[in-house]
């Protein structure tokens, strides 16, 4: 086992933690003045401050990136919906290179028009099918520009409108069908739940290559009082977080352990300075 | 494929549906005079008029149940805390025969005190296990007064404080491991994300005897503001329930479809009188 209490070397903070105080490129000036190593920013936030201007910063600050979120959103009722999908998905994956991101994480879409308001199916299979196609459709791309994809398994609470691949299970099947350059980003707050977890994190972590690309943390609160953004700091819910890291770890993963805290009414409304502390701290005491 | 356009026959009403509005007793006489044949009561309902006064109303209207709601909550921290439950668990058990229940629905329970919001423990291995040993406890005394026990899978959003117990799959394995008696009650709003919800309706029906002792709808809402009690009217969310209608049948479901609602914004504050009319015409419309 590794030993967390004296550095932070694993530690990513996924830029939604602190996005509603910190534009991007303060994020990174301030990861970097705290000895945090590595990011995952959102495309907004970059596109929100310029492509070029934070992979120069990224340079400048020697700050790493664990993940590019994100592309996917595959799923839609018509030819051209599904073809302007692929089409950004290229341009994500371009970002992620210009970024040397290691992987761009996919959020792969659920029910066509659900997270617009504007329901166009209720056919979750053609959906999925949707996704599989999508994923075939940009794999290609890439690989030939070397940047691996992670599914991002999503807690089924987003089956409808954010994703609907919501297990471990799901996502190996489709590293199966899809063949290399594929893999998974595992989510606790999403997958904790699943009774299959553990087997499905060794079967991920087993292929050759592995396919465990991503490993991302916060906490489940009881109760929760929001479906999107009322996510819990580590330590503060029911997540046994050190047990999955330990799952992780056998499984071969060697990776950053990202930070991802959507929190509008609690964490998004602190003085960010306090947020990274605290960050910190749990990392190396709850997780 | 039964004809849903000329009756009622197959429709019951989960009391928590109008709960906000009407005591138990006046629910079972509005039920009766509409010709809607089958309810599903809940203990603390059934309690506040009265378990021997609910018995006769049911036999005076000729109310049927669709099941009664519920037992279940087994896992705790304490040898002590796991032997009240498995004794109230027979206290439910004795009620549902005294209504002549078809089955008594189990929500198996989370994590020890999440409910409470005093959380004794993020192992929900060991929570899975104490279901696994509460429902062997009580299954004795349930076939020996002839009661099944159907358990409700409950959506992974409710693992940490309802039910640990979240896919088909899970349900299907515990009564492969216990035994006769134990069936499931497949409700349409827990499962329907579930990919592999087909093959494991397919495999509860293709038990011998069948573990489908129960079927819930209501719908999925896009977005969903509040974890508990926001659930859709047939017809108004996401879900494909005519195709999940299917699959039951073609494994050879022949019950009720218990409409259950959990609406505090919505219909909970409707006039009583336009929920069950809304209801009658959704089952037939939109299920």
């Amino acid at each position: 086992m590794r030993d967390f209490s004296t550095d932070h070397r694993w530690l990513s903070i996924n830029t939604a933690t602190v996005r509603a105080q910190w534009k991007l490129d303060r994020i990174i000036q301030e990861c970097a003045r705290r000895g945090i190593r590595a990011i995952s920013p959102w495309r907004d936030q970059v596109a929100a401050v310029g492509l070029d201007r934070i992979a120069k910063l990224l340079r400048e600050t020697g700050i790493e990136l664990s993940g590019y979120c994100r592309g996917g959103m595959f799923p839609a009722s018509t030819a051209e919906g599904r073809k302007t999908a692929i089409d950004d998905n290229r341009r994500a994956i371009d970002e992620a290179k210009t970024l040397e991101a290691p992987c761009l994480v996919l959020v792969v879409g659920g029910l066509p028009g659900a997270l617009q308001g504007q329901l166009e199916s209720k056919d979750i299979r053609a959906a999925r099918a949707d996704v599989q196609d999508g994923i075939g459709a940009i794999l290609d791309h890439a690989k030939s520009v070397g940047m691996p994809l992670a599914i991002e398994p999503l807690h089924p609470m987003y089956a409808a409108d954010r994703a609907c691949v919501n297990t471990m299970a799901h996502a190996n099947a489709l590293c199966d069908e899809l063949g290399s350059g594929l893999g998974i980003a595992v989510d606790a707050y999403h997958v904790w739940w699943d009774p299959d977890l553990e087997r499905e994190i060794e079967r991920a972590g087993g292929s050759s290559p592995s396919r465990l690309f991503a490993y991302h943390i916060c906490d489940w609160l009881v109760p929760t009082t929001d479906l999107l953004t009322d996510r819990g700091m580590m330590g503060d819910g029911v997540i046994d977080l050190p047990m999955l890291r330990a799952w992780m770890e056998r499984a071969g993963f060697r990776g950053m352990h990202e930070v991802e805290i959507f929190s509008a009414n609690n964490w998004w409304k602190r003085d960010p300075d306090e947020v990274l502390m605290t960050v910190k701290a749990r990392h190396r005491e709850a997780s």
